[in-house]
């Protein structure tokens, strides 16, 4: 089986999360990195294919440039997936030019600057016909795909009520004024778009909180807070939900949880049990009953079903981490286009990656939440 | 020194609490229970006395003839603290007649059926000028009383953010129709009073909130749910706070999420780092910092203050649980009285009791917390 | 039913022991404590009487004065039940006496200077009639005795591998010279025996080992070793061992594993599943199993058997600590004489208490273990 | 800066450790697979060389054509990283070959089938002055790289006990008739040696040890057990061990733990706090003091050092697993590799990946623990 030919808009030295993009597309050796548009400075751009071992000529100084020119080259040469990884604000006239070029397209989360943008991209999904992955990593956990197949099958009856909650630490100070890139765009209306930590992080719980659940966020009441004196976006917020089914919930994303890391949770209880799941401790599942002892399940281990183990690399007591969750969202969609090249139906578990809907709720998500902080009303409807 | 003389009103065979006081109460030796009305039946009432070793003669049918009756013993023999373990309903007016007979009172929470009884205890218990222990137990824990004087000694900074969660799943199915004497009360309005999980167990949150923190509740806003059928109060909760300093919070409480047992738990971030303390771990008080590695503070251990110490039986390592925190809250009660009684004042470490303030505070929550729950406003004043 | 009436040998001010044994017997009320020769310092001893509120005429400068002049009161009067809690070369002589002159006695661990002491002990044991409870803490903690129930209903096939372990960190330095009076017996080979750290923490992971496992040691070959310079007994060593019915193990007991507590943790593998259970989450037990996820077991929770149940008083998710795990003894042990007075036999759950046999074997491990330490042979057989 | 090109000896269609070679090699982009003789059946070898989209003509047959005809083809496109995962008895072979013939070598461990031919491999090494990677997992993880450092620094003081244990469940019953394939060989004595689970698991315990706290093993005790019937090597072992400097240790390595993952763990205390790891939770270290809070060191977190740091892709709070662990030796490997290449020397935390002297070492201990196991003498010299 050939390797897919991968493209990256974006990712150049210094930024974090191409970085991650790469890793998680390396892992499993199904793409090969041949062409990038790693940054708008040509130089570092440069620099940056050098260092990646790419061909100087497929190494651009735009991601107009990356497209048109992989284009123009031979069918069984030019790069067939793209991945942009640049800031919120630079997510859409890529990724609408590439789609509209013909190629499939990874895309960083949140999907895109506005919900108006991400409506107009998933217009262009539509009529392209192509497809686009959008890394909501979590979902890429085993354990939390083993979770949202036991939600599905019933196994804990009718959901009551789902947590959710995403704490950080790292923006407790004002760190956007020197050095941490990564502080500066996110903390930047101008690059992230209206929403802070509920658009970096928020969108995280909540695409979490919908996978698993599968259930819709249909109310929300929102406190939403700019805790750090000169901050010029939201670094911390708390909302209540009402969920699809008469279900309830609360999420809480905050980037000012002094000395915490990055300990994604969910926990859902339904009529029967409940699930606990945390990114700490990504390969395990705590299964809760109402009338017998709570129960570990792990990773590679004994009861897990098709999805968690689709998505699972090693023998159980081989911990699975983050990189891997990435590299499961490149590998399923991998493996959907390289089915379909072949002419033939993907599983479903390939299928089973956060996708262009995901996205367009995802903005829908950092809209609502942020009207509801700004309001007096308690309910605000949650509308796409 | 002698121990003081108990007597207890409730508590009868089957009640969960009564006993949970009694074991509370002998645990350090400080107290003697020589008499007690157990219960409204007067069979039910002798049995118990009975198997407690009590004097026939200081079993009583009713809590006025064990007041009066008491009253009429010298002083030398006649009870001197009198514990109430009845149902919410059953609170003001037991209180009120020990308190005005001359008695010191240990009250189960919450601390009377309406806020405006608990106004008319407070009343009391200024006109007398006795004394008022309100069993708050987790604030009995030394590290929660750690975790109170490191946000006090402004180790964190100034705090921002403040959550604390209660959930349980014992109520997961309507349990009020038959045996189960703890459900039928606990959610009978005429019994507990406006509240179900928000009075039993959101007041705990509350209560440890405000005495970790040190903050006051200013505003909140309030999603409050009846999940189980058929039943008459609240079973769930989950509500946003706006608290003194410019902080805020959440505060979650429930009794439908299935599967969990009573893993009461705070954190609390401030500027310089976070505290983390959950009941399931109580003998860990996990400090986080916003540029070193978290650390594991423990009960007996290095580092920890002189109201953890205090309160504290046997070195780090053996660990301390919820009757030893229970027990805290009489053992500081008698060392108060004692000194009292001695004439000479009580260390700070012993009038460390939660006392007729945090009740009224905690009645005030309730009526507030379901005033917004009905509320269409999202910010309810909280008003006491 | 009136409580029992104690008198306690040793204990006074800056005990240890003495302390946990008089919380643990005043927990559940069934024990009153009435006399004491608390120290062979007779001001001492008055002391801690006086603090403790015995009547004077009872608190006695030595343990034959206790002894012989309790058994000169009324039968209605004397103490019944006699609580030794002094250094291990001080057990011997009082307990005999005590047993001799009709009471029954609680005795602390290990029980007593020599494996020839041990047997002079159950032989006055045997001849009398008495009864004599051994405080080996760790068998009262529910969740131990409902492994050792798992165990003897075979649920995890036959028994294969024991790992036991018992690591402090206290005596990491030489502390024996100053101020530490519990450094300073417990080092001392005059007041200790032939073993400290074996003799101290040793035994109880022995005990542990034989009442969870229900098997034997039958052989054991040990590294012994004294780490601290100037120490004058082991405070640091490792055992394999060969158990009955074809099992092994490994035993480490050490008090130079800096910065530890008290976390002893018994893990037991059978053909079908293990168990694993610590101190510091002493009301968990995770049940393993070969092929199904493993599950945990809770103090109060689901599933658990009656042994479990019986030494429990409250519902799950109250954490019950070693305070608990010591009154379980107490209350044991009172149930039994209780039992025993009431001309009734006592339940099996209540005669589940650790017993002269116990303390004979304990004696026997340590000389076993500390004649391995020296042996070049590499299997020592477990003579008694 | 271009891939390093591998080939593959092993790792056909339903090998396990295979497929981490090669997730492992491929995760950072350092090398690019372009050759294999997957299989000694030459079906099997071609099926996997397609499915991993190599060029026919450079999927072999047998390892002896992969590495005369890859010699045989221009310097710039020949492989020059061979990766050896063959079952034991087929490493010295092509490990010889390889390195004679001027490759480098990544050696799965144990690195041979006896310590005459790990010798002869030894000698093999010096002579050709060609590099060998030999693959011990553990000590990839950031946070054990962390521990080998505060060791190194002198952080505990003089170590004194080290204790490292690797319990598995998974040869609980006697899996090697069937289909099983890596219970197969790793049960059989004339693929594996003369050790079963102490060659497959306890091999990564004594590494793991010895790399950590620098120490060297000097004498050890061994029981060896065979549990299972019917089965040929040993499935379980304890050791008690005297290290240099005057510590001692316990290894124990079981593969009849029942319901045990992989939870390889290490502890080492010294005279002034200790360390404790384990792969079920990898991103943390613990380290203890004697007299301050039990911190929690973490990868990627505040505090730890270059070597840590080096071995880390993301920032705190994203979990890295066994992959990564795994990859790290790899991208170490590589590393130094590049440097020679370029003529440069390698920087120190480069050149930390287990080496020839670690696999010589490694079947050392497998030797002497078999022989200590049937030896009725208690200490056995560790010899070389």
């Amino acid at each position: 089986m050939n390797k897919l030919r991968l493209g990256m808009i974006g990712g150049g030295q210094g930024a974090f999360i191409g970085a991650v993009h790469r890793l998680a597309a390396a892992l499993d050796g199904q793409y090969e990195l041949v062409a990038g548009a790693f940054s708008s400075n040509p130089d570092t751009s440069r620099t940056t294919g050098h260092l990646l071992g790419l061909a100087p000529d497929r190494v651009y100084g735009s991601y107009e440039d990356l497209i048109t020119q992989e284009q123009a080259r031979p069918a069984a040469e030019r790069v067939q997936v793209i991945s942009i990884v640049t800031p919120n604000h630079l997510h859409l006239a890529p990724a609408k030019l590439a789609l509209e070029s013909g190629f499939d397209v990874v895309l960083d989360k949140p999907m895109t600057f506005s919900l108006a943008e991400a409506k107009e991209l998933a217009a262009v999904v539509a009529a392209t016909g192509r497809r686009l992955c959008l890394t909501h990593t979590y979902t890429g956990y085993p354990m939390v795909k083993e979770a949202r197949q036991l939600v599905a099958q019933g196994t804990l009856g009718r959901i009551r009520k789902v947590y959710v909650e995403y704490p950080q630490g790292w923006l407790s100070k004002f760190e956007e004024g020197g050095e941490n890139k990564q502080a500066a765009w996110r903390t930047d209306p101008t690059k992230s778009g209206v929403a802070g930590a509920m658009g970096d992080i928020g969108t995280h719980a909540f695409n979490l909180l919908e996978y698993v659940s599968g259930l819709r966020v249909e109310q929300l009441c929102a406190d939403i807070n700019t805790v750090v004196e000169g901050r010029r976006l939201d670094d911390d917020g708390a909302v209540l939900l009402r969920l699809s089914d008469g279900a309830s919930g609360v999420l809480v994303a905050t980037q000012v949880a002094a000395g915490e890391e990055n300990n994604v949770r969910i926990r859902i209880y339904g009529e029967k049990g409940g699930l606990d799941w945390m990114q700490a401790d990504a390969n395990t599942l705590l299964v809760k009953w109402l009338d017998r002892p709570t129960e570990i399940w792990r990773t590679g281990g004994p009861s897990v079903g098709s999805y968690a183990r689709h998505n699972t690399r090693t023998p159980a007591g081989h911990p699975e981490g983050y990189l891997e969750a990435f590299a499961n969202l490149y590998r399923n969609f991998a493996l959907t286009l390289q089915a379909e090249l072949a002419g033939q139906p993907a599983p479903p578990e390939a299928l089973d990656y956060p996708s262009i809907e995901d996205g367009v709720r995802g903005m829908a998500f950092i809209e609502n939440v942020i009207a509801s902080g700004h309001s007096d009303q308690k309910w605000t409807e949650f509308t796409v």
